[in-house]
């Protein structure tokens, strides 16, 4: 892991979270396991039936409640740093109603993790109906979405990794495999290189190019295809990689090289727009007036990028209607691509806003990669 | 897989589903990405920050919402076998209130997939202001806990798949090596087994076997120690695996044997407890009740059980004030531990309640094994 915990997960972020609760007139914020607690408390929990739960008070002391079978693992996770209380409860307590005692009295507004399960956001509408739920992203989406120095370091390991298996996918991609089978050798190495999971691997060749969306089938990859490889994972940080090449295995069909520089062209264009004041509309409009000029406009049916962090997915995305100003340390994917639907393309890396212009997170060339 | 899609996720699910939605006196039931979807379409979708959902109103037909890029993949899923309409939505679309727009005026009540993100279920209750939530198992546990033929038939396919990689730990499990390489061969062996995920890899050994929720550590494995091995995933069928056994690596420790045999005796009397009928706090006395007897009640810290199907953990849990009796076609974990401190032990199987009886999913042997 790039830099210690204490540096990527500060222990006075916790502090930091009650000053935003309290700012945002929440009586308390609710951290179930995922993103949000992790980035809190660099808690790793695993999201299953019992509840754990960070309880942020905007008055008074956090604590975390945590089923006593895992108050051991509790204590030994990053959260063990941080001189927080542990509430432990056994199998037959009620912890919904054990957090709504230790709340104050007349709480009305509390925050609960953008990913809790809706079954216990409901518990908790029942254990205190009293107060009106707002997603936790409300608070914490200022602070997660710029990341510190130890975050974007992260980020760049991760980067660095994906580069890696990007450089194998050469060897990966032959004519007469299967898009299931070249996935299982890039899934092999992603852990290889690095990551801890793996969390998407496209194949998408021929006319499955053309579905952005698409992960993997039994389609035999044939001489001429292109192939769009968007492949991803979370390092041991928690930090997120996300890169999209596309290669073509023999020689490429003529039209297709028709649109392919146009996409290069239209990625580069993308970065070069990012810096501090800009928005993430325009940066979005970098690429898709070009794609448009092109007459390829239609093709390009996706924004060009999300947000990146803890999450593959997350704040800010690149779309249309996003006005709000990037600013230094945000991080995100830029990703046009083009899909007429016979084959399709798309260039992905990730960047970082510095306070002048943008950083790549990723190093491989964007030229296509004609496999012979 | 076992058996084919059709027999797995029949197609007449959605209609049995919609039924029981209108019985329930709600207006719609509304599933996110997860079990729920999966159950009802067969559709493994991931979810992530766009909205796919599918909409089943009490009255009318069921729809499926889907981001447009990823129209051609839900098209292309077990979902597309449906008849069912699929409503595409733009980038730049509000699929909350389209969702709202398509359902009858004056809906007052509606089911939300338990597993949705808090999040967009508070963006549902902003479109449908009037409609209260109740989580969707209300609706679906009674189908979902009694498995059908080809459901057991899944099972037992997972069970057969991590029986084979249990049959492959002693191989793995030697002095010297630490949790964390152990644990990396067993998760390479679920995959190798037939798994499409790893759900999770427990190695716990010497004091960490005492902690029923320790994952991994560099803790060096050492001659003597008991070890604690509780390893699971997702088949490609989407039905999981979870199997218990312990371990010793040399000559065990003679307090270990005071309780081994006990645990041994306790998890075969659970079992044997099993039938239509009884209900699942009795199942969990049956193996309580003896490890008490014999002076270790104490330190068996958890329930005797979980459901498992399409989620390792759901519905029935085998806990004291669980009087639901059980049914034929009920599938849940046995897995009673004893957790002294300096060592522990577990020992769990996957059964299904039969007609008059259960049949194990499990058929490694559960004598102590002693890697010598």
């Amino acid at each position: 892991m790039t830099g210690s915990t204490a540096e990527l997960y500060p222990p006075e972020r916790v502090a930091r979270v009650r000053e935003a609760t309290a700012a945002a007139g929440l009586g308390a914020l609710l951290l179930t396991p995922g993103p949000d607690l992790r980035y809190v408390t660099g808690y790793d929990a695993i999201q299953l039936e019992r509840l754990t739960c960070l309880v942020v008070p905007a008055a008074g002391d956090p604590f975390l409640v945590v089923p006593r079978l895992e108050l051991a693992a509790a204590q030994a996770s990053p959260a063990g740093r941080l001189n927080m209380e542990m509430v432990a409860w056994d199998e037959t307590d009620d912890p919904f109603a054990l957090v709504a005692s230790r709340l104050p009295a007349g709480v009305d507004r509390v925050a609960v993790a953008d990913r809790m399960w809706a079954v216990m956001a409901l518990r908790f509408r029942a254990a205190l109906p009293g107060a009106e739920q707002v997603p936790a992203g409300q608070v914490l989406r200022g602070l997660r979405m710029r990341k510190s120095p130890a975050e974007v370091a992260a980020l760049r390991e991760a980067g660095a990794a994906i580069d890696r298996v990007h450089r194998r996918v050469p060897e990966l991609l032959r004519p007469g495999r299967t898009e299931r089978e070249v996935g299982r050798d890039i899934a092999e190495a992603i852990l290889a290189e690095g990551h801890a999971t793996v969390d998407f691997v496209i194949v998408g060749s021929g006319p499955n190019a053309a579905s952005p969306h698409h992960e993997l089938s039994d389609r035999v990859i044939e001489p001429g295809d292109p192939v769009v490889v968007d492949i991803g994972g979370a390092m041991p940080s928690g930090y997120c990689s996300d890169e999209t090449r596309t290669y073509c295995v023999g020689a490429p069909p003529a039209d297709f090289l028709a649109y392919y520089e146009v996409l290069r062209e239209a990625q580069r264009a993308a970065c070069a727009a990012v810096r501090p004041g800009v928005t993430p509309e325009s940066v979005d409009a970098a690429a898709r007036d070009l794609i448009a000029a092109a007459g390829f406009g239609e093709f390009f049916v996706h924004r060009t990028g999300h947000g990146i962090g803890l999450e593959t997915h997350e704040e800010p995305y690149i779309v249309a209607g996003n006005t709000e100003p990037l600013a230094a340390g945000m991080a995100f994917s830029v990703e046009p691509g083009i899909y007429p639907g016979a084959h399709g393309a798309r260039i992905e890396d990730i960047v970082v806003c510095t306070e002048d212009g943008h950083e790549s997170m990723n190093a491989v060339d964007r030229a296509l990669v004609v496999i012979d």
